[in-house]
């Protein structure tokens, strides 16, 4: 019934290449060899295959020197933004491919208007070229974090932790998840709710700098993060939540359509508001389909906050226009009808027309956009499954 | 528009006695004299006149010693189970009252029927004559627990923060409780819910024995509660969760009626679930009120494992029934002319009898003594309104 606790004891992260590492969201089940014949192969880290770190930026990615010990097996995707005549370097020894303005135009055609320019909503484009079952996306600006004991935070594991193991979006559980090592569900948790339901989105938190909107930012310009609370949760059904896309993984084979990060920077009216936009409409699909999203662990340490005044001017129509967002992804429906991933967010671009379209033009092209990215989606995966290794 | 959070350099706990404490769920402030006048005055625990400490027992309150320095300044009302006759002895020093099922039945006549014997539900007798505003409920088998840092975790200080604060129960903060010290709410966070709702409960969690029911206590005898998570968080709207009365505060004068334990122990067919129904029903109630409910911090330290053996005799039939209550109360709406607490929970009691009769007979003795339970209420405090000192 329970998540075997066993899966735990795999990590850090690595078991031996031999072992096929055999899960699905039916059986949670990992298998391993035993310690004797583990200590004779080559450690993989686990979901190698089948998992793609997105990472939008405009400059060289030394950031990458300090994740080279946990991302150096997996594959990334860059998304160039900005100028794409600039040459981003990428440190040696990582296996990438990089997309600018230019491939983006040229791989979509016409479509390409759906990908935001100069915002890093265009890290979207990377999860819908991915053909890996589950997603990673990270900020330049992120770098390894310390847990309390003084050890480095291995984010990765974490999200794969949080991704591989079910959620509980219907009944909140007070030791939180139920599924970690050393912790259960409580009395009076319903027993039918135990199993849990997959897990679609696992979103991670910040030390240092807190991802805070330009406002706050100015009235507490010296507020830095320093509480590390050890505790993944469930989003109850029902919530919604500020998705932030700096520390963000998902299985993109669930929710991967549903992940349009909006249209957002260079001619556009709005900035900042992409990942929250993103983290609307998945919530209000993953609730109409069963799913969960995690937040909590694992944490990044985010160096860097960004220019208030800059962000001032990119937020400040989105932070009037949002108290007309919740009450509409607060109250949206989907139709059972709608069984797909793909279904409900055309579904949800259609409500977004009718009802958001009179808060301003801007949301009936970004309806618009919604549709196009959809288009986008199925033409670049074509046979509704994804190849990942399976 | 925040919470200021210039109460927490009030803590620990004392302030001059020559202050003021006002409060009040509109404007959350607090005053404090300046630093070097403190000194200077005797300091007063905070809510020492308008919060009392229930504690339901069958044996003599040792364990009080060790709450000394944080409990003694406050009025005790003592729930003696079981046999009256046995003299209960409380450590010198402490102020309180002590209730017998003599006195029970002496003071409530024949609604004394509404109130469990030999079953720690019993405790919210205490909750119907205590005449403060706030109320603090622990096991007397909870002992003071150590925070990381090996400091002692004043409990009381903790839950009153949580009363004192406001709650986010419309959408969920990323960063947990924004009213706390060195956190806010996060880029995302609609401002016009910014300013929170009063908190009518807090929640307080459990190191060492976890609260598990006997099947899990069975399977897992050995598991102990290590993990300290430094969070507090609001419990969405239209979420359940089970309540557990261990180590458990509230606003009487807010939530009071609806914190009734229900039918346990002697005489009845289940036990165990007393917290968890108080807790079903106050949610649903606190929902409708547009109030909050926290759980995480504070931690006690829960020092023994009741008998999984006898546990499971109280529990099955809850067990299985409970499979047939969460979707009640996940479905329960009270109109919206039930303005008052007494009202929804008559409201409620009546939708159980309707609902849950043909469950079991035993939802319709338990709804009757729901509707005696605040017939007796209201005759304890006749005017509706509670004697805080205010």
């Amino acid at each position: 019934m329970h998540y075997p606790k066993a899966f735990s004891s795999l990590l850090p992260l690595f078991i031996p290449s031999a072992v096929a590492c055999f899960y699905s969201h039916k059986t949670y089940s990992v298998y391993s060899l035993s310690t004797t014949m583990a200590s004779t192969v080559t450690p993989t880290p686990i979901l190698k295959d089948e998992l793609d770190i997105v990472i939008p930026t405009i400059r060289n990615l030394d950031f990458l020197e300090m994740w080279r010990p946990f991302f150096q097996p997996y594959h990334l995707i860059i998304v160039q933004d900005g100028d794409p005549s600039k040459v981003i370097k990428v440190p040696e020894g990582f296996d990438y491919e990089l997309y600018n303005r230019n491939d983006i135009n040229r791989i979509l055609g016409p479509k390409a208007s759906c990908i935001s320019f100069k915002d890093s909503a265009c890290r979207c484009f990377g999860y819908m070229v991915s053909k890996k079952k589950y997603v990673f996306t990270i900020d330049d600006d992120c770098f390894v974090a310390k847990d309390p004991s003084g050890n480095d935070i291995n984010a990765l594991e974490q999200h794969i932790k949080n991704l591989l193991s079910p959620s509980t979006p219907f009944f909140f559980n007070t030791l939180y998840d139920p599924y970690r090592e050393g912790t259960d569900f409580v009395r009076g948790y319903p027993f039918s709710l135990r199993e849990g339901v997959p897990t679609a989105v696992s979103h991670g938190l910040w030390l240092n700098i807190p991802d805070y909107d330009a406002p706050t930012q100015l009235v507490k310009p010296r507020e830095r993060n320093t509480r590390f609370v050890d505790a993944v949760l469930t989003i109850p059904k029902g919530t919604l939540f500020p998705m932030c896309g700096m520390n963000l993984a998902f299985d993109r084979e669930l929710i991967g359509p549903a992940m349009y990060f909006g249209l957002m920077g260079d001619g556009q009216p709005i900035g900042r508001y992409d990942d929250m936009w993103a983290g609307w409409c998945m919530k209000v699909i993953c609730d109409h389909m069963g799913w969960g999203v995690k937040t909590g662990l694992p944490y990044i340490w985010h160096s860097k906050a960004s220019n208030p005044f800059v962000n001032l001017k990119k937020e400040y129509k989105g932070i009037y226009w949002q108290e007309e967002l919740i009450p509409f992804f607060q109250a949206a429906t989907l139709p059972k009808e709608c069984t797909t991933v793909q279904s409900c967010y055309k579904e949800l671009a259609k409500q977004v027309k009718a009802k958001l379209g009179k808060v301003d033009d801007y949301f009936n092209k970004l309806a618009d956009a919604m549709l196009t990215w959809i288009e986008a989606w199925d033409e670049l995966n074509p046979s509704g499954k994804i190849a990942n290794g399976k």
